[in-house]
């Protein structure tokens, strides 16, 4: 079966915070397609907002909420114990904040990707899933819904009316269940650029991934994450852009 | 000359913390027209004003945001040294996060008021004043910006094309040149209802204040700046009000 | 078996910010035997933090450290995912600075308890306990550590070389484990005063406690925490006070 | 006349924050004597000030507390209006908290340098400067203060009794009233190393140095303040290090 043609690339960015700068966000704009932009919470802040969406929009990147926890310590990394009261709040709170971003330079909001630990409860707690996806319709009901692929976040997405992109991962491998190999496992990077563009074209043209038990799993596949926190990372990026490109599949934002 | 009979009582509101609370909102919401609500940059957080908004609309009392500058500990009351380009950032972000809640409420974004010392520095700084007007104008061009009468801060919403509500005091004495006395002077406060509700006729009937020299000052009076913050500060709003209303001043809204 | 007969009682102080008041500090002063001081983590601030110290001081109260996640917005309640490394620095971090108070009111620092969250993982989680354990004797070796009876966090102290007091509640009912019945449970507070006194006699003279189950429990019994953080909770401690000491039991701080 | 002929130099350090980096620490310790560490208001935070102080140990560099405002996205650069009592509990809270962790890595604390805006008020505001000599010498009396030569805080510090160290730059040009020269002017820098060593032999041989004006102007030159937040600053430091050696000038940490 001959599935899309096209996918979207986004990756995390804004996360510079006054004095202190993160990421080549100059640079990795010209490779994605969509853009998760901090929001003063883990990371960023307003003048980096303002900037950033500003050079999303002169490079035709979509512009994304990148919500996470009040944690500027901890990057967002961290669970914290939260109820779904809360995140709803905070999620409205940084969705409305960016959005004041795009009003001034006149660009629509595309889409809401949580972050970091948020992003990743989000996966599985379905209470905390549902606040996310009823604070973004709430505020703006056009907003695409980000979460990974099978997750309760995009289930809740659905739910509340969002239209959603599932995420996949070039660079990690998968469980028989779907889910990601956890980071502490030995095998669950994938290294080899051939391997990491091999599993893209296996989601994007055949729906599905092979799971490191060598089984195949249904995955949807709107949207890949890419990172372009140091030199390597945004290599990667490039190679992996100009490689899916050769072998017919477009890049494409999801909004558009 | 009779002028105009109605006026805008505005007060701060949603100034609570995490487990932290201040002020009598659910009382002085029953006083007031218009709420100007804290961003969580001075005070206020998530929590705080999605339920502060709610209330405010059940009310129908005008919903407004509070931005203020990032100073939690100081309560936004400390000047702090920063370039306009910063101000229009913080601004900016604050109009956006209270928009989520307005939003999700469905209730329109009323007006802006900045705190303290942000509302301050507008009065007399030309440059921090069109920061705060620009990024009012750019986020919502349909907002309110509140001012001191005769400060920069009305004079820069109007360039930018805003309407623009003159806030003027009920309780506090004015010098001849339309400033109002600092509090550190001993004549600052008036303390007595009686004089208290004379200077507000004056100001809505005639346009004109009697300053502590004995002149007349011309004066805008949009709306009243009254406090929620204890008993005594209740009280006198509520008193304020009433009197006013049996003198034939109408509460009206500013957006009404 | 007759046991002690005296105990101390802490109650958690300095937990105003900025503009924001809480508890009624000058008054439970007069009641606890040792002071829980809030370090500007979780609650607290530098001003509150001198104030504060200074108080204690002058009613002759222990004053003891009482660092919590860096969490004001949650004030330090939410359990948050560290690694004992982190529980490390901002346990040592928090005491130094509060020693710095101590060490202008010219009064020795007497103990360290952990606030909130950070309590309740250093109850049960070993690793977190000896990273507390370890950061207090390192900034200190004569400071005495705070635990729940029979927690992990008391058994840290011991292997760090501290000397260590072990709390219980008088307000609230013990599992047949000797931990306490978790607040969500119908029967986890003792609202009696009668039972309250009794708990606590049991406690102090006999060692023991009788579960929710009937069993009996050993304990120790060091030091008693009760509430300031409003009139009710204060009635109740001065009341407590009162009861015990007309039992023959002395209020005396640990460290005397 | 001859004066001495040893000098300290001192530089900023732990000023990453969390994810953040700044700052090449571990080089510019092997150029200077003693290390101003942030106490976590400006920058930096409790797990890089453990580590800060155990990487100046071993290099045997001077470790000092550098408490600053609490503007984290100021990078504590920016004049907040803050009376002295608020000074002096801030200073004293983060001499506390950087303390701790010379107890912990058994290394006295040697010095306090107020940083960035809280410096330079500290250097023309008697009371201000006062608030930190008064926090400093009764936290620990042996600690050194450092301030700018001719400076209020210079003045304050020996009011209090404190030793204090006399800063001067190598790489700044100074005014005929001793002050530098603001940065906003043109010849504010002195970019040859030859000028920069020409004007450091001259304060530290001859207690003087020529202003811009062409006049000679006494200086006190305890200790010259050079960066190490890029590879310009640190080969600058470094080889400002190699030629005042050259000319017989020993580096001496402070405290020696």
């Amino acid at each position: 079966m001959m599935k899309q043609r096209s996918i979207d690339l986004n990756s995390d960015l804004g996360e510079s915070f006054g004095a202190y700068t993160i990421g080549l966000d100059n640079e990795i704009l010209e490779v994605v397609t969509s853009a998760n932009i901090a929001c003063g919470f883990h990371a960023g802040d307003y003048n980096v907002m303002g900037k950033t969406v500003k050079m999303a929009k002169e490079k035709q990147v979509g512009v994304g909420a990148h919500p996470g926890f009040p944690d500027l310590i901890g990057f967002g990394r961290r669970a914290i114990q939260v109820d779904p009261d809360e995140v709803f709040h905070l999620t409205a709170y940084q969705i409305g904040a960016l959005k004041a971003f795009c009003n001034i330079h006149e660009v629509p909001m595309q889409h809401v990707k949580p972050h970091g630990a948020l992003f990743n409860m989000a996966a599985k707690d379905r209470e905390i899933a549902e606040a996310i996806a009823k604070a973004t319709a709430q505020v703006d009901e056009q907003l695409i819904l980000f979460g990974s692929s099978g997750s309760e976040l995009i289930r809740a997405g659905k739910k509340y009316g969002l239209k959603t992109a599932s995420e996949v991962f070039a660079d990690r491998t998968y469980q028989s269940d779907g889910s990601l190999t956890a980071r502490t496992e030995k095998n669950a990077m994938i290294t080899e650029v051939e391997k990491a563009i091999e599993q893209v074209r296996s989601m994007v043209f055949e729906g599905k991934v092979t799971s490191v038990d060598g089984e195949e799993v249904q995955v949807e596949a709107d949207t890949i994450c890419v990172h372009g926190d140091g030199q390597h990372a945004l290599l990667f990026a490039k190679e992996l852009r100009q490689r899916l490109e050769q072998e017919g599949i477009r890049m494409k934002r999801v909004g558009e």
